[in-house]
C-alpha cells in the first residue's frame, strides 16, 4: 500500500490529483491519507514524525513523503528502501530519519524526468509517477547514492523539539518515550512537566507528558489545550531532565 | 463495506492508521469515511446521528463508530449485529440507538486483545482488528451480551437536543422528523420556529426546521448560520410545540 | 475513475453517503475526491477551476460535479461526455466550460428519477447513481439536449475573476496563463501585478502572479497570503493589462 504524507492539506485539487496518478499509473493499489498537514515548511520535523509512524506498517509498504519547500530549485529526488519499506520525496531529510532507524538503508537519487514538470508541483509531476513505479515493483529510476551523503543523515536519533501539534492541542515531541530515563520530566514553554499514563491520571487543566499511541513523548492538558496553555509551536524546543 | 464514524477528525495520522490496519487485515474491503467530525466526547449525540445515518447502507455494511471519552477505562467493547449491519464500538451507548431500531440485535462483548494495545489508541488498536475480522466473514471475537444490558438500551426512541452542526451552521435534532406532530413547532436558541420544506421557501435570514435527507428535524437559517443566529451547540436541549 | 468536485466540504456525512452509493452502484470503480472545497453556491467560478484541471485526467474518467445552489428548484440534471471524459452535474453551467473546451461534446438530461429524491441532497440521490450506471458503461438515463442550450454554453472562454483560494491563501484566476499576452500584468486588489515564474524569483512579501500548476493565472505573495494582502475573494475581478 501507498502512504500519503504531506503537507497539501486536505482542501484543494492537490491530494486528488497526486491519488489520480497513482490511480493511473499503479492501478488497484491501495492508497491512504496517512497525514495531510504535516508541519508545513519544516521537513526535519515532519522526518521525526514519519519515523514515529512509518515501523507500524507491513513490509512492502511504500511512503510519499512530501514536505518541500525547496520545489523548483536543485533538490535532488530520492527513492530508499529500508527494512522492507520504500520511501520517496526530496532530499531535505524528510525521509532520512525513518529510513536511518531501520536495517540496510539503500537510496538512490532519481534522475527519469517525466514528459511534463511543472515549477511547483512535483508530488503529482515527478514523486507519484515514480512511487507508482516501485509500488509496481520497478526498480528505482535513477542512481545509487550513498545514504550517509543524503540531507539528514547527521541528524540526532531524537529530536528534542515539538514536530506536530493535533487538533485538540496536543503537542507532539520528536523524542520516542521509550529513549529517555525512567522518571524523566520535559521541560517546554517554561514549565516543567511530569509523566503520567495517560490522561484521566492527572489533574483537570494540568500539563504533563505521556508516551502517546506511536512511541513519542507527547505534551498534553487534561481536558485543556496543551499548545494554548504552554505556547507551543511546531519547531519549539524541549528539555529533558533527568530525575 | 466499511464505514467509519469516529471523532478522530481528518487532520493528523489517525485516520490513516485505521485504513491502514483494515487495509492490512481485510484487504480489498472498501472503507469510506462517513463521519470523522462526530460530536466529540459525546457519545450520546453521535448515537443518533449515526442511528440516522445507517439504515440508508445496504445488508452488509459495517459501522466502525468511535466517540470514546473512556478509553483507557475499563467500559467493553461492543460487536452488533442488528438488521443485517454491524456495529463495532465502545460500550458507551453509540452503537445502540441504531442497533435498537433494527430488527433483531445480537450483541458480544470483545474479549479478544492485541498483542499491542495503547492507551488512548483502541479505534486503531482494538476496534479495527476486530472490524476487519468480521468484514472477513469470521464470528465475534467475543461472548454474547443481553442487548438489554447495554448502555443506552434505555434511551429514548428519539433525542430532543441538538446532535450535530454541520459547516454551514445548520444543526441537526436528534428527533426523526417522520415522529413529529403535523405542523408541530421547534423551539430552540429562545425562538420558536415553524416548519418548511426547504431553505428556498422562507424568506431571507428567518430561522426555521425542515426534514433533512436523512430524515432528520434541522434547524436551518435561509442564507445564514443558524448555530450563530440562535446561540446553538451540540447538546443543546430542543422543545417540541405541539401545534 | 469517478472524481469528486463538489462543494460539500471534508465535513460531515455528505462525502461519505456519495461514495457509498458509488460503491453499491459501481462496485470497485475507483472515487477519487478531486476537490471537495469548490466555491460554494458559485457554479461559474467552479466552472472555470474544473475546466482547468479536467484535461490532465485520461478518458473514460468521471468527473461528479455538484455546486448546487438551486437545489430542490426546476433546475435540469446534466451527463455531458466531451473528450472522451463524462461529467455529471446540474445545468447551471459547472460542467460546460470543461466540456466546451474538449472535442465534441455530447449531452443530455437525465430523466431518470430515483424511488427517493430529497429536497436537498441530490448529490447523492440522483448525480451519483447516474454516475455509477455511466461508470458500469450504460447509456445516460435522459434524452438528448443540444449543447447550445444549456447554462453556460455562451461563456467566455476564461474568466476574468478569482476562482478559488486555497488554504495558503493563493488566489487562482479563471485565466489560463497560456492565454494571456506574453509580459501581461494582472491587476487585482487595487495592485498592479507583474509575472513571475515561481516564488523565490520575487521578493518576500511582494505579491505576483504565476502559472500554477494546471495552467491558471494564479495570484500569489511570497511567504505571505494574497488573499490577505490584496482582500481578495472568490468572484473577485482581475483585469488584464497588456504590457
Amino acid at each position: 500500500m501507498i502512504l500519503l504524507f504531506t503537507d497539501f492539506g486536505l482542501e484543494g485539487p492537490y491530494l486528488g490529483q497526486v491519488r489520480a496518478v497513482l490511480e493511473r499509473d499503479a492501478p488497484g493499489v491501495p492508497v491512504i491519507d496517512l497525514v495531510a498537514d504535516a508541519p508545513a515548511f519544516d521537513p526535519r520535523a515532519a522526518a521525526y514524525l514519519l519515523a514515529a509512524l512509518a515501523p507500524a506498517f507491513p513490509a512492502g509498504s511504500l511512503f510519499l513523503a512530501v514536505v518541500d519547500p525547496g520545489v523548483g530549485s536543485d533538490r535532488e529526488a530520492l527513492a530508499i528502501e529500508a527494512g522492507g519499506q520504500w520511501f520517496v520525496g526530496p532530499d531535505n531529510g524528510i525521509l532520512t530519519v525513518a529510513a536511518s532507524r531501520a536495517e540496510g538503508a539503500a537510496s538512490w537519487a532519481i534522475t527519469w524526468q517525466p514528459e511534463r514538470l511543472s515549477a511547483s508541483f512535483h508530488g503529482r509531476d515527478l514523486f507519484a509517477p515514480v512511487a507508482a513505479r516501485l509500488a509496481r515493483g520497478e526498480p528505482p529510476p535513477g542512481e545509487p547514492r550513498p545514504f550517509a551523503d543524503l540531507v539528514g543523515a547527521d541528524w540526532p536519533a531524537d529530536l528534542a523539539r515539538i514536530v506536530y501539534i493535533d487538533r485538540f492541542g496536543n503537542a507532539m515531541t520528536g523524542l520516542r518515550a521509550a529513549t529517555l530515563p525512567a522518571g524523566a520530566r520535559l521541560r517546554a514553554g517554561g514549565k516543567s512537566l511530569g509523566a503520567a499514563r495517560t490522561f484521566s491520571d492527572v489533574a483537570l487543566g494540568e500539563p504533563f507528558w505521556y508516551e502517546n499511541a506511536n512511541g513519542l513523548a507527547e505534551i498534553a492538558v487534561n481536558q485543556g489545550r496543551a499548545d494554548d496553555a504552554l505556547r507551543l509551536a511546531v519547531g519549539d524546543p524541549v528539555a529533558v531532565q533527568a530525575p
